[in-house]
């Protein structure tokens, strides 16, 4: 008998049937003996919907108001699905973000939780009422309406576990779990059952896209293990938390990839070339995310600096720089194309050096050229032509014995 | 330089466009110097999609859960018009009618307004701001969403308009304004330039369908002046006050009529049946709406009550009348349908005691059978053969002066 907070994405709210299916999964733990409070997401396409219809008023809408308009979305779930719930004679009740008293910093379209007031989530539990909330959304003291922006189902539901100190929180989703690499590309990938909470922050940076890595934080500095399983089959799903156990002690936990990257490399006039960091401030002011940077920074008469964005940024990366070319004051632009992000990712690695140099060996061995390079304690990235992407991805899962631990398969 | 609201409903609202539409009205009366509060209701078909998910999980949903899922098409609206207004440099902002300061008693589906605080409205007003507040929704003291049932949005306008004291409250629809009989059937219908709240009420009663009576009554309370015009064309509309100037002394103001009326009658075993008083609260307590009801005692053995039903209650009304047969101990049951409702409004008619029979002649004169009759203060109501109805309205619009007296046309 404990208390379960279960998150369902929009995927896993995407139609009236759907619903339906959450409201059983609900019902169920409810009759195992457990409270259950149900965050839950917009469904399917909706927020897709709201997005395009403010699009075709304005490129350049206020934050405020896309906050006001999206929050409806989740809004729309949570009464369908208490609906679902009274209909199968399972007490209920819904409350909107703000309601189940969800507060945030005054930031709009992406603020963070400062504070949970969970009260009336409280009073309705001790009534026998499943609660079901609307994720993604709060309230600032001055009662103005805000959204988490991006994940941010995953983090109210965290959050909301954190504040009521509850057993589990369940993420369901539509994989059934976090995998070595990812299964729709990786035939030999196979479920993790646990990994640590660090690991999964590194594999959500990198694009696996399970969860959201504010979500992973969340998680991190308040102790509430998660599990990510699937809203469609009936199975255990992956375990994050403080110390994942390894039964096997790998090193490598997971190996991520990502595709449509591409590598800027700017040329300034001199080693001592101070337009560099001017750089990083416009592109930041522009939100465009850089990935790997790397700085070269030799005795001859000439300094560049080489940075990976999304291909998708391209376009405004290069007038951004053509606009500064004065400001910058750099001598050439160099860009290229094509490319892939390619990870590995495990706590092991901090205590064993060899890792990267293995990497690197076990890419040059297969013919791939290594054209960027990033390490942090617990991962390693490297930038790689995109035709050889899922090649990589393949030949460093059964390189680090991820294709052969003992654990569930998929 | 006043204030005004402007309240404009779904289908002013329903596409893109007409939400850009009203964003240029709204600005036109910010340019002549006005302050401006507008209301809005959910685009076009967006309740009618709503209520349709929440058909396809239940046929009974809970009254709250519906207000929770059902209030966020006026929240899509008002985000939607702010941007539209913020897009053509009109600063704006959007208000949920909770953070308008619409508070409800706590009722869910059809709530009446206990109080408002306008604060966070008439602080933005100060700041130059248009105020966008969503219509038809509320909140209790105990912070639970509600909304104001049908016609809502027109009564969040008028309320507004008193509680923050305009000047105007401008009810803009689909129609020109408020007409002696309805233009889409009868072709001399003449627009009123003026028509007291008593002779409105009458009209939104017996189905004219432009304001909403709850709305009406609100502005009688507070003595707010409506007009009601329209969204897409710019010509004067109708006001609505308290006493409403006469140019011609017309005793009639305005000729209504409703299809689909069925007569019940229903017999007694004696003159002092005590059943006939259990009839009518078994309807009420299932919903349906009895509208003129005749009760003829005479000194013989039998009583007998008549009253008119919307055609489409029929089948329930049977069906609750067999199921309680022994209850109300009625020995006959007879049933006309095919019937419509003509009825004559006017303030005029209290001091013109002729009036009612006047109708009756004409009708008559013109070979139709009266089936039942109702009287107020300021109407008359029959009910006659449906297929005599626009022909009814026709001759009783000539007979009472109303095809020419000197007001604007068509």
């Amino acid at each position: 008998m404990g208390l379960i907070v279960q998150k369902f994405g929009g995927t896993s709210v995407g139609s009236v049937e759907r619903i339906q299916n959450v409201a059983r999964r609900v019902i169920q733990e409810k009759q195992n003996g457990h409270d259950v409070v149900v965050v839950v997401s917009a469904m399917g396409k909706t927020t897709d919907e709201l997005v395009s219809l403010a699009q075709q008023i304005t490129d350049q809408p206020s934050k405020r108001e896309m906050d006001m308009l999206l929050m409806t979305g989740e809004q729309v779930t949570i009464s369908l699905l208490t609906m679902a719930l009274q209909q199968m004679d399972q007490d209920a009740i819904s409350f909107t973000g703000w309601q189940a008293g969800m507060r945030t910093e005054a930031v709009h379209g992406n603020a963070r939780i400062s504070s949970i007031e969970p009260i009336r989530i409280q009073n309705a539990l001790k009534e026998g009422k499943v609660v079901v909330v609307a994720g993604f959304q709060g309230m600032t003291e001055q009662a103005e309406l805000t959204t988490l922006g991006r994940g941010g189902s995953d983090t109210t539901a965290v959050a909301l576990a954190a504040a009521l100190e509850a057993d589990r929180c369940d993420i369901y989703t539509d994989v059934t779990g976090v995998y070595t690499t990812d299964p729709r590309y990786v035939a030999k990938a196979r479920k993790l059952s646990q990994i640590s909470y660090d690991e999964m922050l590194e594999l959500a940076h990198l694009g696996a896209g399970v969860l959201h890595p504010r979500a992973v934080e969340y998680a991190k500095n308040y102790d509430v293990t998660l599990e990510v399983r699937s809203s469609m089959v009936e199975e255990e799903g992956t375990k994050i938390k403080e110390e994942a156990e390894m039964e096997q002690n790998l090193v490598v936990r997971g190996v991520a990839f990502e595709k449509d990257i591409t590598r800027v490399t700017v040329r300034g006039p001199k080693a001592q070339w101070s337009g560099i960091s001017s750089i990083f401030s416009l592109l930041a002011k522009h939100f465009i995310n850089v990935d790997i940077i790397i700085q070269s920074l030799t005795e001859k008469e000439e300094a560049s600096v080489s940075f990976s964005i999304k291909s998708e940024d391209l376009e405004e990366v290069q007038s951004i720089l053509k606009t500064a070319e004065n400001e910058i004051g750099f001598t050439g632009l160099e860009l290229e194309s094509g490319l892939a992000k390619v990870s590995i990712v495990g706590s092991g690695m901090a205590s064993n050096p060899g890792v990267a140099a293995q990497m690197f060996d076990v890419l040059t061995e297969n013919g791939m050229v290594i054209k960027m390079v990033s390490t942090s304690e617990i991962k390693v990235s490297t930038v790689i032509d995109e035709h050889d992407m899922l090649r990589a991805a393949g030949v460093l899962h059964t390189a680090f014995g991820l294709d052969m631990f003992v654990e569930e398969t998929v």
